[in-house]
Parts: structure tokens; sequence; C-alpha cells
């Protein structure tokens, strides 16, 4: 413990209840708040988030932070202390360097960007959206400029926000192998893909058995009612003001039997690494998940590897029969895992398969890199996206909506956040070979006790919050950092069985 | 508009900021918020409190504020300019004074106190919560010593934080008539309490469908979905971030058909007044309703004058018969306007009925001035408050639970807070009949046209928020300022007709 560093306490306890107050309000604006409350609340928003930065970004802080770089200091420091202050340099690498005019200017204009967003991708209108978002990408490229020193390349910067360990160097590894061996397996399965049935799933479901039945997967997969709570939003999202407090949320279509299911599995997985996070952690700048894709990669673990296999499923099928005994009544397990494992190439990324999901974040991570590259300009952007779905999905977007105006990213300056979602299942894959190894998984799954899988992640992963990068805790976990093989090797593996290629 | 208030607005938009946040966290503590949260919330909304305060008090705000003094300075303002001005004086007044350290810990105090009162409540121990008791109040003591300036009393300078209007002389004049004019009314009443039949509203009452009624009530007093929304809680309560963004609550008993019915009309009379207030003081310190004695008289008025009159009930009885055919089937209307109005002397503050409802307040009065004019210690407290309960109604009560610790107030430090509950209904009476003269007010209720009467009340008393005081807009609406005499014709008339006295 520091002496140096409990002059920070202060700051810190002051950023952490803005940071949660600002959570709270983001859920809320999801969750419960009424209709006109919308546009006082991004006011209020605004406010706390100038607040939490000042909280942060000062002279005092400063002043401490460059006294803890004395070698004496360093070592005084406890292991959550080093890990508190490496994150609270992240923020000033982040922050420090733009203008307080130009970040107040830039926010307002994301947060119009986004409603013009909405309005255009409703109108199917992609001139309508183009202007601010070159205004968009225009400040990220002069925030990203500020920060890439000695010849780094300004998306470098932006990917760095996300996770330290993957640049551009490693992503490129990965998309390339995405490329080689997912798409042509994709392709591959193409004109098979109707050999399996699914159409039970878009039978009638009553909502309130979708609810009752989510309720009880969140449960039974070891989400905590004790510190989290789970509410209907438009899209479901998790979010979390600590480790005691983790509020996911979902949606519910009466025609869908998976969309709900399979989201409810996902920000379970989210739900579990947070409420698993250390109490010493508690309240804290590393009191969250490491990283995007290690995040990513947890819910993807629950949802996928685990969700979509028939072990999993085999002591809880009878439920969900017995849930809809009349929609069901013909349906076999098999053909059930069949049905949810169903892969084929589409045009929207947030409804994709497994299989087909990191081709949508291999367009987008090759479409970002050109922007920032200036190898493209704001008008050649629908073009390019088309050109890439044809090439690489075989399927033109019949419209902007489904096109390039489907993601709302962009139109808040989310660049260098979507490699996280592929990366997350990749990491998923191989924590998934190595629980293979290191426990009886699939006898677990069977017997329907979830309790050791939990536990082992908790221990592995979820305890150390963001005091170990994701690098760190795959080899502390697996032997080895991060490795796209057993991505290609999982899916290779799954979908070569599932359509008996 | 004043240049020199405009340099306050920073200050003003950070603090409107920061006590949203912590409206925000108060109402999704009670209606939302995991289990385990709530010990990490009262460190947050603490921070946040401490943020709130010292956005406003600080030399530079004080430097502005003695600016503002100045003769030329004052012809610049706006009336609502002066009025936050009159605003930010009193929170100086109530809070410069008090040494940070001090207010700090009297906080954590209150925080703590408030659990051993619970404790001690469901205990029924008053001994576990006298000392933590004696020390809430001897920091009140000395709080309201710091303000008692020029031979004041302290309990004076408690009372002004929630009314300005209302001071010891007031009360005095007020309780007197209480005394005088109601405890013999209810003493009369007494005997003939049980020639009411009351035993239909205890038998069981789907909770959905008391729910659906309810929600319809608030609709039908005018609550506009857009700017509210309605949850459940342990006890109904109202609360604002601002007039765009008003919140409920509720709680249903399946035995008991009015608790909640009333408990509606109660919160959305308060709902209605602040998203009536004129949206020219959203997000000041001005735009909320004047005090809570005004804001009580709405809610009361709502609840009583109106909803418990034959009239508000004719058009919508038979709604409520069709919604519990088995339980109603034989009440009449008479039957039903009888019972919501039964009166009978009771322990319970909370479950009293309308008449007994100000003798509970009077024996808090008395009891909070003995406290502070020195005259009682806390030992003595539980004698006194027996003794005041048999002289006033006849009861003694048969443990503390029900006795001095049932509410919840004087263990957070809420003193002089009680009064403004019966003043309200005083305030609410006076309303009432000069709504008679200027209206046709009960022709409107038996129409269902709830409109002009929310709309009357928005022009003379709702879109004024704070830019008024309690006085000032009952003399701008009746022509008279409080006026107690109304509020003893009003309890008279109703009582003496429904017992035939």
């Amino acid at each position: 413990m520091s002496k140096t560093f409990d002059k920070l306490q202060p700051y810190l306890d002051k950023a952490m209840a803005l940071q949660a107050a600002r959570s709270l309000f983001e859920w809320d604006d999801e969750t419960a708040a009424p209709h006109e409350a919308a546009n006082y609340t991004s006011k209020v928003i605004g406010i706390l988030s100038n607040e939490y930065i000042s909280s942060l970004i000062n002279d005092d802080v400063r002043k401490i932070l460059k006294k803890l770089q004395d070698e004496k200091e360093q070592k005084e420091l406890s292991i959550k202390e080093k890990a508190i202050i490496k994150e609270l340099n992240r923020i000033y690498d982040q922050l420090e360097s733009i203008p307080p005019e130009e970040y107040r200017a830039y926010n307002e204009l994301a947060s119009k960007s986004c409603r013009i967003w909405a309005k255009a991708k409703k109108d199917n209108k992609y001139d309508d959206f183009a202007p601010i978002l070159k205004e968009i990408i225009d400040y990220k490229k002069k925030f990203a400029g500020y920060r890439a020193k000695g010849g780094k390349k300004p998306y470098e910067a932006l990917l760095s926000d996300f996770d330290e360990c993957f640049g551009i160097k490693e992503l490129d590894i990965f998309f390339d192998k995405v490329k080689k061996e997912i798409i042509p397996l994709l392709k591959e399965i193409g004109s098979k893909a109707d050999t399996i049935d699914k159409s039970y799933n878009f039978l009638l479901y009553d909502i309130e058995k979708q609810k009752q039945f989510c309720k009880y997967l969140s449960g039974y997969l070891g989400f905590d009612f004790n510190r989290g709570v789970i509410a209907e939003s438009a899209h479901p999202f998790t979010t979390q003001l600590h480790n005691h407090d983790v509020r996911i949320t979902n949606r519910f279509l009466e025609d869908n039997l998976e969309s709900a299911m399979f989201s409810a599995i996902h920000e379970t997985g989210h739900a579990i690494y947070e409420m698993n996070i250390d109490d010493s952690l508690t309240q804290t700048l590393v009191g969250g998940g490491t990283s995007m894709c290690m995040h990513e990669s947890q819910s993807r673990f629950y949802e996928n590897n685990i969700g979509r296999s028939k072990e999993f499923w085999e002591p809880i099928f009878g439920k969900l029969v017995s849930t809809y005994p009349e929609q069901l009544k013909n349906i076999t397990l098999d053909h059930f895992i069949q049905g949810i494992n169903k892969a084929e190439p589409s045009l929207v990324r947030t409804e994709a398969d497994e299989l087909s999901y990191p081709i949508h974040i291999l367009i987008r991570y090759e479409i970002e890199k050109m922007i920032f590259n200036d190898e493209i300009s704001i008008d050649q952007l629908p073009d390019v996206w088309n050109k890439k779905y044809e090439e690489y999905m075989g399927l033109t977007p019949p419209d902007y909506a489904s096109g390039i105006l489907q993601d709302t990213h962009w139109s808040v300056g989310e660049f260098g956040y979507f490699p996280s979602y592929a990366i997350g299942s990749a990491i998923a894959a191989q924590i998934y070979y190595h629980m293979l190894d290191v426990m009886p998984l699939k006898d677990y799954l069977k017997e329907g006790n979830l309790t050791p899988i939990r536990e082992y992640l908790r221990d592995t992963v979820h305890k150390y919050g963001a005091t170990k990068n994701t690098n760190e805790i795959l080899k502390d976990m697996t032997g080895e950092e991060f490795n796209a093989d057993y991505y290609v090797k999982y899916l290779k593996e799954k979908y070569e069985a599932l359509y008996q290629l």
C-alpha cells in the first residue's frame, strides 16, 4: 500500500461515483425513463461526463501520477494500485491530448449524429447521413492524430482504446485467417443451408412464457439475482455500476423462439463476468472486465460454445418443450440443435449466425482501415460496403438500411470497436478447448451442473477484473497467448459435422 | 436578463445534474436496484451530495451572489432569476454555517441511524434506538443553533427549511384550532364509527386488476405518461428529475381495495403539480413545487377533497364494480362513499383517515417543540408520546413499533417536516372552497371532466414552480393568505353529515 497512491483516492472515488451515475442514466434511459426525458437526460449525461473527466484529468492528479513514476514509489504499490495507475495513464493518453473545447464539440456532434443516423436509416437515405459522418470521422482522425506518436498509425490509437493486446498487426493476422478459412466454409455450406429445417422457430410463442424461460436460463447459468436485475429494452445489453449491481436487458419477439433465449444466455455471460470480479476491486477503475474482447469472449462462450451444444440442452430441453407443448411437439432435441446452429450468408450483422458473424466484422475492419489510411472517401463507402458483401457473402444489400447504415457504431464515433466482437468469439473457442482439457465439461453440461464451469472461469478470468490484460489472462489460464487457430478449428469441426461436408 | 447572473449558470447546471443523479439513484434504489447494491449506492449518493453542495457553495458563487446584492444589479434580474437567487441564498443560509466536516459526519450518522431505527422498530426496542437518536438531535440542535441568529429559536430554523411561510407562530395558531375543533369532533364520532360497514374493503382483490385500475385512475386525473412513469416500491412516493420526468410508485395489498387506489390518487396529485410547472423553469433551482405544504395540498386535494367525494366516483364507480363484480356486487355507491370516508381514532399515522390525521401531526409537533426547547429528554419520549395519544385519541400504543418508533423521519433528522402534512390538508380545503366558488367543480366531477380542474390548478399554482411562495400563491389565487378556518369548516361539514351528528 502506497501513501502517495492514497492521495489519489478522493479523485478516484469521485470519478467512480460520476461514472456510476452516468451508467445509471444510460440504463434508465433504455429501460424506465419516460419518453420526453431523453433530451434533458443527454444534457445531464454531458455534464456528468465532463465532471468525470475533470475529476481525473487535473493538475493535482497529474502531480501525484508524476510522483508515482519514481522507482522507490513504484516499489510501494500493490498489484491493484499498479493496475489502477496503468488504467489512469491510459485515460490520460486517450483524453489529455484533446483540447477540452474540441472534445465537448465532438460529443455534442456525436449525440446529434446518432439521431441523424437513426432517421437516415429509417428513410433509407445515405446522403442525409454522409455529411455528419464525415465530420465525425474528421474529428476521430484529428484526435487519433494527437495520440499517434512516433509514426504510429491513427487507427492503432483507436484500437488501443478497446484492447491493448490487439493492434493492426495482430488483427491483420487474425482476419487473414478468417478470410482464408471461414469464407470458403460458408460458401461451401451456402446451397446446403436449407437442408436444415428451422420453421418451428417462427411459430407464435407466448411472450410471458418466454420471459419466464429466459429468467430460468439466466438463473440456471448462475446469474445472481441478489446482485443483478433483468429488464426489457429495444436491444439487449448489459451494464454494471459495479460487481454488486449488474443489469441485463432483453427484448421479446412473439414469432421468434430463439432470439430472446440466446440474448438471455449472451447477456448472462457478460453479467457473470462482472458479478464474479473480486470484491477488492469494487468501485475502482479496474473493477470491470479487462477488455471488450474478453467480455465478448465470456458472453459468446456461454451463448455459442456451451449454449448451442447438445449437451447443454439435454437436461433442459424437456422444460422448453413443456413450456410450448403445441409448438414443439414434433421437434426432437437433435432437430432443435440443428436449428439453433443453422448457418447461411446474411446481410445484417446482429442477426448473423455463429459462422457468418466474423465475416461481417472482417468487412467493417477492412473498411475502417481504409478510412483511417485515407484510402476511401465518405461517398465511396456504400459502394465498397456492397462490393465486399458480394465478394465475401455472395449477397448484395438491397438498400442502405440493411447495408452501410445498419450499425449505429460509426454514427457515435465508435471506430476500432467492431474487431472485439470477432476476437471475442475466437478467445471463447480457445478457452473452450482449454476447458475440455482440464475438466469434464460436457459431462457437467449433461448433468445440468454449471457451477464448476462458472467457478473455473471466475478463478482464471473473472476475479482479476482489469488487473490483468487479455493476453496475461489467456497465458496464465491456457499456457499460451491469443491463438486464432482454435477458432478456425472450432468452426470447421462444428460446421463440417453439422452439414456433413 | 442579467449578465452577472449568467456567470452563475455553469454552477447551477452542474448542481442540477448532480441533483438529478441523486434523485435517480434514490428512485432506482426503491424500484429497481438489486438487493446488494444498497450499501455501495449510499457511498455514491454521499459523494454526489457533497459535489452538489460544493458546486453551489464556493467562493466563485459567493462572489457573484455578493455582486448581485447591488441595487443596480438587482434591477437587471428577471423574476425567475430573482427566485433562483432567493433559493440559492436559502441554501447558503441552510448549509454555509455548518462546518463541512460536521456535515459529513452527520450524514454518515443519519444513514447509520436509519438502519438502527428500522431494526429497533422490528425488534420493538426503543432503547436500541435512543442513543443514536440523541446524537442526531444533538447535531440538529447544533446546526440549528448556527443559524438561529438574533434570538430566533432553533426549531424556527428547522421549520424554515420546509416553508418560509410557516414558523412557530403560524403553526401554534393552526394546531390550536386543530386541538380545539378536531379532537372533540373525533371523540364525538368515536363510538359511532362502527355504524359504517367497511368489511367489503378487506376481501381479496386481484393485484393485477388493482394495478390496471390504479393506472386508469392516474390517467383519468391527468397523469401524462409521456413525461412520467409508475413503478412499485415498498411505500408509495413521488420523485422528479424535472417537469418532463416525474415518477410515482405504488404498492398493492391483496386484502385491501382502498390502499393502492388512494395512494395512486395521492401520488398522481404530486405528479400533476410537477408535470405542470412551466418549461421556462425546467432543470433550475426553482423548477419544483414551491414547498412541502403546497405539494401536500395538491396530493391531498386530489386524494381527499375530490377523490373521496361522491361526485368523483359517480362516473367511474361502475368501472370499479365491473373490475371486481363478485366482491362489490352488493355495494352501492353510497355505501362505498361512506366506507372510504369512515373515521376513527387510530395509532398509526400512515393508516389514519382524513379526520384523525391532523391529530397525529399535532402530537409530533408538540413533541418536536419540547425537544428543541430542551424541555424533554430522550428517555422521556415514549412516555410523553403515549400520554398524548391517550389524551387526544383515547388510545394507548401497545408497543414501541406502533408508538414512538412508527415513523422513520426523526431517525434521518427530519424535524420540522411533519407539520407540512397537516398544513397541506388545510391548504387543500382552502383551495377546495375557492374552487367551488369559481367553477362548477362538482358538475365537472360528475361529468368525468377533470381537465378544467387540472388547468385551473396549473394556471394558479403549478406553473409557477418555486418562483412564488405558499402565501403568495394562495393570496393571488383565493384573495387571502393561509387560513385554517376552511379546514375546520370542511372537516366539520363533512363528518357531521357522514355521522349525522
